[in-house]
């Protein structure tokens, strides 16, 4: 029987699974099975969860709760549950106490998503771009963008674009390499005076191949000839720009994202 | 002179400065600066921060290091740096190892989003559903759909879904409510069967005329008055047909996910 962990947070608790996931990663070998329990926020909640927590413990299941609540009467409540309690925050915010020299304000946590509601609007202005501008896109666009996103069809400009604006409010628009490109040599006119802006995405060529397939399989599209062709021009053309590249293959969004942003804060364009 | 807060991880750092940020949410009057330092994967690159962190602290800053490392050689660098240092996963992996007993795989960390490609593929593919069905949508892929979201124009349909899709693999596809729907007092023939994946999004009709104003000034479709009309309608259509509702006025996507998902768990059509 895969051993219950439970997730309960005063929001939506994705940091505190976040973090529980990236514990339990540690562990390999022990089968789990999460059981969320957002918006716990007072301790009638907190109690609803104590009871199904001592009903598998009954049941001789030995059950691990994470939490991110900082309401003290939610976490009393959870502290007499038959498991071990992993309080993520508390300890943390007494050395925050401690630095700041003032206490921290209770109420105020959790909330962290809509709290800042300026960086929210921006994540969602952020989006509205990304998904008018993914593919087909105007010259004036390519002036809005933080970041334009450059790369033969399926190599993850899109799931990148989407993933910058929704976590980060960054606006990334896409170019999609085709034939006019490689036979050019170059990109076109109006793309290369945002020169700077240029992210390369790059993938290996059987990988290519098999993400085309599921999509039009027997194409020429999804052929490993046309996968080869494309990859070593745009490889070629990456590297006549001198543009950034990341090799998309074996790297999630989050990874792909992260390059980025990391090119964005070194040249200046993004603080942090 | 906003206190500067290094996020460090050996991967990208998202888990990393979103607890930094749950719990900094806290201070709220505190001025800070993020500085990102993700994929710190050895004592080499440990010791650059080191560095960056001296030299603040030289000129009279107060740095503070928030990271997820577990790697030992990584975490004796950065405690040599002249600030505190949160550690937010040591004390907690030492408590499972207890729980588990068995130590902690150390290498295995960090890579917890590419490392289940099976989930990781299962959110690409729910991406590429949702940008394949957004608005426009055909009824073999309801059937498809794990959740339809169903709501005026502008009210948060996109970005919920795209959302789900890309941190949770959840397909989710779009209803928009429109003038037919509201003659009909009822939902389109091929929509019924369906029923049981139905989830309304609602909004206050003020703040929905702001984000059409946005969107086309003076327009009839952004009226104070047809925003009004078409909120109304579409509540009493979500109270005739009994669905679940959201309210996404103040909600983020995050929240409007997470009443998605509690929705389906609940119906058992989710684990967890």
């Amino acid at each position: 029987m895969p051993r219950p962990v439970f997730i309960v947070s005063d929001h939506t608790g994705l940091t505190a699974e976040n973090i529980a996931r990236a514990l339990l990663t540690h562990f390999p070998g022990q089968p789990l099975r999460y059981l969320r329990r957002p918006f716990t926020s007072d301790a009638q909640a907190a109690q609803a969860v104590v009871s199904e927590v001592e009903a598998l413990a009954a049941s001789g299941e030995r059950p691990l709760i994470f939490t991110t609540t900082t309401q003290p009467d939610v976490l009393e409540a959870l502290q007499t549950a038959p498991a071990q309690v992993f309080d993520l925050l508390t300890e943390n915010l007494r050395l925050l106490e401690g630095e700041f020299a003032e206490p921290p304000q209770l109420g105020a946590g959790g909330h962290h998503d809509m709290q800042d509601s300026e960086a929210y609007l921006s994540r969602m202005e952020a989006l509205d771009f990304a998904l008018a501008t993914d593919d087909g896109i105007g010259d004036k666009q390519y002036g809005l963008s933080d970041v334009i996103l450059v790369g033969v069809s399926r190599a993850g400009k899109t799931p990148t674009s989407l993933f910058l604006a929704l976590q980060h409010g960054i606006r990334a628009s896409n170019y999609p390499l085709a034939e006019d490109d490689f036979e050019r040599e170059g990109l076109p006119a109006p793309l290369e005076q945002y020169r700077s802006k240029l992210f390369g995405l790059t993938i290996d060529p059987r990988r290519l191949h098999a993400i085309r397939t599921q999509r039009k399989p027997g194409s020429k599209y999804a052929s490993i000839e046309q996968c080869e062709y494309e990859v070593r021009r745009a490889s070629a053309l990456f590297a006549r720009l001198g543009l950034p590249v990341k090799d998309t293959t074996s790297a999630s969004v989050e990874e792909i994202a992260a390059g980025v942003l990391a090119l964005l804060r070194q040249s200046g364009r993004l603080e942090g």
